[in-house]
């Protein structure tokens, strides 16, 4: 089923599409590859929450924030190709938690972007991925996520 | 020479591969590269160490947990391939430190994975590779890498 | 225009590529892809600057680490390819900023390798990138910039 399909089925927008911070590309095509910026979480109204797992937000918050990075990138992915549907495989995401240093439930939190990725796309969107506890991030994100898809055509 | 041979000559034998920890994948393949989940260590009775390099854990100790993630690695790519023998490269590790903030030889922990790759797949076996200092990791794991390979046929 | 008549215009030399720290390589190619391993700054002198950002170093001191390194990738890249006008497109830089628990500039510090790359390359110097806070990095350095190239010819 088209992608696409799937997004309006399930009553989702895709948020308007950040601009890179700085001096730097959204999204790089090689081959059949797309590497993605590292995104983080804005809020409905645009902001971007700020403050470390463990300290200011939980399990939880962290998930609903890696979510919405989830949708993120799926903007940016649109901004690039167009179309979701010329996406035949979420490759790999690597999640940043923003984290103090006995926090140990960053799997729990990359799990809300991973659940997305495999809700919207299915089977293509099971993704090899790794987390780690970084002691601080730009602007103080609570997370940032890194990204690779396939395309069909290179 | 084989990879299975050589893994039989030296008398090692992998791990059971261990299962993703949430919803996503241990390999996916694109083309002729297979991206693999951040994997960490395991001892021999299944169960997870935990704990900072530079506080619970010394150098040596990081040294023997990266080179058991290293089986654990190959385990799961024997589990996805059926046989290591049409891994043609291994082209990069990425290793995730759990330390403390004045720690300086996560270079000397990850050579326990690296001399592990090269032990086993000779020439084939140098990766490039990169390491960094995590605040916190999942479960607290002292450390977890990040690898991609490079099989013969896509 | 060549990259290499770029480089000599704006008066640059190349630093003398350093060695891999331990058993690793510099490059790793694949297909088209260059993997590059993680690098860190020099200074003129050959030695490596050592503390983190938001302690011994501020953001300005870390955007010209962060160019430090950019050379240093380059000139690991023409002893591998040659020539750096095979290269067709810088892919992604992540950086691992050695950091204090408050930073939060780590894009600032990035600019400085990003900047480089577009002076350089010019539109095939755009490139996707990510950067977080690591508690610590080997040898105290203050960053290291992990990379991928892509090369016109497999």
């Amino acid at each position: 089923m088209s992608v696409e399909k799937r997004l309006s089925e399930l009553g989702y927008s895709l948020p308007v599409a950040s601009l890179p911070a700085a001096m730097y590309a959204n999204v790089v095509q090689t081959g059949n590859l797309l590497f993605v910026a590292g995104k983080g979480p804005r809020s409905a109204d645009g902001s971007a929450p700020n403050g470390k797992l463990g300290a200011e937000f939980d399990t939880q918050a962290g998930y609903n924030f890696a979510r919405l990075t989830g949708f993120e990138i799926l903007a940016i992915l649109k901004v690039h190709l167009g179309t979701l549907d010329t996406i035949s495989r979420v490759v790999k995401l690597q999640g940043f938690v923003n984290a103090t240093a006995d926090f140990t439930e960053h799997h729990k939190v990359l799990n809300g972007c991973s659940e997305l990725m495999i809700e919207i796309f299915g089977e293509a969107g099971f993704h090899a991925r790794s987390v780690l506890g970084a002691v601080s991030l730009r602007d103080n994100l609570p997370l940032v996520i890194d990204s690779i898809f396939e395309v069909r055509e290179p």
